[in-house]
């Protein structure tokens, strides 16, 4: 693996909670080019032919093994889109990571646009984990465009966390999933705005097979003047349950536009949502500010549980 | 008044629930001809000059009056659009009751576009209640737009229940709602499609001045391979409160999409939405059939009394 710098480091963190070389299958990408990679027996990483991004390619049966694919960008300037598709064997068990910092100290924008696909073979279960960042002083915005595409076997499992927490400029996120007879998608998203940043996430789950179900549950906090739009649709094809829920907590001037939305075409078909925005409760922060903590103090710990 | 025939008696029975000639003022529009018309001392309706609908003048302090204006249509490939505008005095507490109904049994579509606004002053109560009705055995459609549109001044108060439970073969209902200061509306919808019928609803409602709320609910049944799309927007752009609520339920081959939204450009905006999408739950059904009634009967009691 290549020497990063401090910066590079301090994203790692950020993103991957990596403070050192993981064990299991990595691959790190800095400023556009590979810095490091490791395959292991099951876990097998290449460049895709035509240079656009790498393929993933883990054995069925494969258990309680890891892949980090974080992103690092401290160039300002650069612009990338990468493709990265993941063929999960069937019957496995993976932890798959992928966060994106990015630290601008320039005056141009960086942006990284990454498409992840899935293929999750049969009854295998994947926990997926994805934390985007942003840091630097420069004028230059951080932009992240992620787009993921589920495809889901018969009987297999996906629980998703997507976290973007901090200092994101920009983020156009699309979700799409595709669901088989009794597969199962649980997603948890995380999401504070703050400046004047502009968020869209949008979900479209489509419940295909038998017994499928789905639950994507968002939470999102607006500062200042920040916007942010969620738009989740979950789509009933067959017998299926799904779930999708937006709480939303506004604060300053920011804005928020909730649109989930529910599509029933099968009459066995069950699907709930519900969204709320608002902004934290007077009585909440009054009960902290009488343990002994400032106004801000109170906020800030209210919005960390929430988001927790 | 002029005579009615039979069929129109029926209509009017099933959407202004009149049997006779009403009480204070009303307005009967049959075949796209004024049929009948009574204006009050306070509640005066007189024809627009161009002829495209009437004005409907409430005085200021009118209270416990009603108005009526029924529309039937029973001529086969009858379309036609009325503008209807009322004026409702401040502090004024008044009914108003606005049916459709259409008999269809010829061969040729009959269609009935209604546009109402209202203006409703400053603490003025409104009770709405909007009725629609299909019958006839012919092939021709039965189509309604009905397209509404409520402005509402400090302090009045509006609740309207829109009613569609039968033989409406096609309809795209708009309704759009501005409230200033205090202002509050209800919205109680209730819906059921069949056959292969379409129905489309989309509320606007934008909460603009200080302590305004609404209430939107809808409750609504899809069955045999009809369809139906629940649209609706709660935009809070003040200090206020909304709710909306979208319960629908899907039978045979019914399909039933469902898109609520809320939009909080204003961080004291408290903005809540529901949906659920499902079929009758087999535990009702079954508790009513060892009740002695047969899964059809139980079906209907249950759907009754969802709709009621």
């Amino acid at each position: 693996m290549v020497q990063l710098d401090a910066i590079q480091k301090r994203i790692l963190a950020e993103v991957a909670d990596l403070h050192e070389v993981p064990a299991g299958a990595y691959n790190f990408r800095a400023n556009g080019q590979l810095a490091g990679r490791n395959s292991t027996a099951h876990i097998e990483i290449s460049s895709k032919a035509d240079g656009t991004g790498i393929d993933i390619r883990i054995a069925p049966g494969t258990k309680n093994e890891s892949v980090h694919i974080p992103v690092v960008v401290s160039a300002s300037g650069l612009k990338e889109t990468v493709y990265n598709d993941f063929y999960v064997g069937d019957g496995s068990d993976v932890l798959i990571v992928a966060g994106c910092g990015i630290d601008n100290c320039g005056r141009q924008d960086a942006e990284h646009d990454g498409v992840h696909r899935f293929y999750v073979g049969k009854n295998a279960k994947v926990r997926y984990v994805e934390k985007h960042y942003g840091s630097g002083s420069g004028g230059g915005k951080r932009i992240l465009n992620p787009q993921t595409e589920v495809y889901m076997e018969d009987g297999s499992s996906m629980e998703m966390e997507m976290v973007q927490i901090k200092g994101v400029d920009s983020t156009q996120r699309m979700t799409i999933a595709e669901l088989k007879k009794d597969a199962r998608l649980v997603v948890r998203e995380r999401l504070m705005t703050h400046g004047d940043q502009q968020a869209v996430s949008g979900y479209r789950v489509s419940l295909n097979g038998e017994g499928s179900s789905a639950d994507v549950v968002s939470r999102s906090v607006a500062r200042d003047a920040s916007f942010q739009k969620f738009d989740a649709c979950i789509v009933g094809n067959a017998p299926c349950s799904g779930h999708t829920e937006c709480d939303s907590i506004i604060m300053d001037r920011g804005k928020i536009l909730a649109v989930p939305s529910l599509e029933a075409n099968n009459v066995d078909a069950q699907l709930v949502h519900e969204a709320a925005i608002g902004k934290i409760a007077g009585d909440q922060i009054v009960k902290l500010m009488t343990l002994g903590l400032s106004e801000q103090q109170a906020e800030e710990q209210i919005i960390n549980g929430f988001l927790k």
